[in-house]
């Protein structure tokens, strides 16, 4: 079967491999699409070079069908519809313990840790599996992963119908936490500094926000009548938009830090202080986000069709993520070779601006 | 009637001014004592003189009896015992109508943007009138306001009994909170570099931790079975604090950030991404807090003896504050001329480091 390595050097390979039985426990996977991220790129820019084994195949936004179940692997079925949580945890440290299992002190990310999706079969731990319903998009459902992602940012905001939400950074996670919380009741308003980006967005339904036009947070303060925003979503990663995100927010609002910040970032602690506001951190997924996540795209609530800017064959993966790098795509999927689901790999999705 | 006011230029006066009769709504205090505090040292700094009108009584820490009641006042009579919760909120802006009065967006912080409690005869708001119980001792009672920001910041925190919080800074606001937390259950740890003020620390009961002597990870790690602390309070204002306080916390757990920081902060926001964090800003008090502290102080938990290190008459207020400044006192307290309670201003309260 064919995979997807990264082999070190900033280089990819798509080597041929056997694939293996599935162990007790394990179901095997015939995947279908696999999503290229951020984290992703991190890892062919050699980023990570000292966290992962090569080579390494990675991905770990997929969607696929069950090809064989292992010893001992109850209530899934060969060609039952599936994405995979690609957590798996240790059960056993102080956070585990403490039932947050999701970001485990020892956590091996399936994809990352250990190997992921880019390959024909793939084995994974049958308590990774999150089902999704007959009729889905396998591209679509492709996305559940980085929807769980969003899901999993506002849940943690503990927003409420009614409120508004600031998210800073129109990216493709930006874009879903944006329409996460508007399904959650939100008003949202996104930040975000290109103009073809912010005209999809618009497109969307949502206000947009120029920082370099128009003054932040003054406009924030006239959208909430002198409040001020009850959710910030930080998820451009810069260090002016975190500086600037605490005069975004209402006296015991909220900054959520999706984005991730490699260096320490300076914050206004007086304005934390002053207005006693509350930044919580926000990584990964529990099994709710994930079944939320499956959810609002077999309902159609996620823009599929703007987040796929198109799908491409194994060996193009190196050129996606050049692609993605330039700005010059939302999200990319590999269409894996054997699945009868990637038929139309390589067609087109949608513009995004160069 | 004798005042303390400063008239800028980092000076002090203790001008003759007439008493006014209490307002509709007012009560007149005679004032015991008025604790001297950070923010009182930096309007006598002249930091705050845009803030400020000129000359200002100052003084928000304090204790006194009734001497006169306004019109309109109901439940309160002339003799006796309050101190006075010193915020005046507008009631009609977004944070107030939210419930969040203490923290108005156009508060009044009597002492600050309204005279103070330095002067013989006070009027003051009924609204802002703790009651303190019969035989409270009024040196001891002038430490209700800071004893209850620390109630607030431990409330806030969400501490849990059985939690293990760690304070960074054991200044007086520093071993109130570690105090407070104590009393609601938590084990505590300091950390502090003063080695007087470590040994005044342990003498209460407290661990401590000198970090240019002990690596406070490695501490805290050991000391909590590898979790991290369940809450971190960052009282000392050092911007080094603030950059090593994530890594104490545990898997999603608390950073107070009680100090001021008047510029910008480096925080590690790849540490509060990847343990969930939560970083609460916590200000002021709220009623409950007061009233919480009243009772720890009625009740001995405070260690009020250790935190007022002497009694100085009006006209030594100026020589207080270069001995706070120089470390050289935990609290001192003015002993308000008129009152029959303070006989005994000028006595030494304790001993403390130079
Ligand atoms: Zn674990
Ligand atoms: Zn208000």
């Amino acid at each position: 079967m064919r995979t997807v390595a990264y082999v070190g050097q900033h280089t990819l390979e798509t080597p041929e491999a056997e694939p293996t039985p599935p162990g007790a426990g394990q179901v095997r996977i015939r995947v279908a699409y696999v999503g290229l991220c951020g984290t992703d790129l991190h890892i062919v820019h050699g980023n990570m070079d000292a966290r992962v084994d090569l080579p390494l195949v990675f991905g770990h936004e997929m969607s696929g069908t069950i090809e064989s179940v292992g010893e001992g692997v109850d209530g899934w079925a060969v060609g039952d519809l599936v994405t995979v949580m690609p957590l798996d945890w240790d059960g056993t440290c102080p956070a585990c313990l403490a039932g947050n299992t999701h970001i485990c002190q020892n956590l091996d990310f399936i994809g990352i840790d250990s190997p992921g999706a880019l390959q024909e079969l793939w084995n994974v731990p049958a308590h990774t599996l999150v089902r999704m319903p007959e009729g889905i998009a396998l591209d679509a459902a492709a996305l559940v992963e980085p929807v769980a992602v969003a899901v999993h940012d506002v849940r943690r905001s503990e927003l409420a119908p009614g409120d508004r939400a600031v998210v800073i950074g129109g990216g493709p996670i930006g874009v879903l936490i944006a329409t996460v919380a508007r399904h959650f009741g939100a008003e949202v308003a996104v930040i975000e500094l290109d103009p073809a980006r912010r005209a999809q967005i618009e497109d969307l339904g949502f206000a947009t926000i120029d920082p370099r036009e128009t003054d932040q947070v003054a406009w924030v303060e006239e959208w909430t009548g002198g409040a001020g925003a009850d959710v910030v979503f930080e998820v451009s990663g810069a260090a002016a938009a975190v500086l600037g995100a605490t005069s975004l927010a209402k006296v015991r609002g909220t900054l959520v830090v999706v984005a991730i910040h490699p260096t320490p970032r300076e914050i206004d602690l007086q304005r934390v202080f002053w207005r006693e506001l509350r930044i919580l951190g926000a990584r990964v997924y529990q099994r709710p986000d994930f079944e939320t996540a499956v959810e609002l795209i077999a309902d159609g609530v996620i823009p599929t069709d703007l987040m796929i800017t198109r799908v491409v064959p194994m060996e193009e993966t190196q050129a996606a993520f050049a692609d993605l790098e330039a700005g010059r795509a939302m999200k990319i999927l590999v269409g894996v070779e054997g699945s009868s689901a990637t038929e139309a790999a390589g067609a087109e999705r949608s513009e995004v601006p160069a």
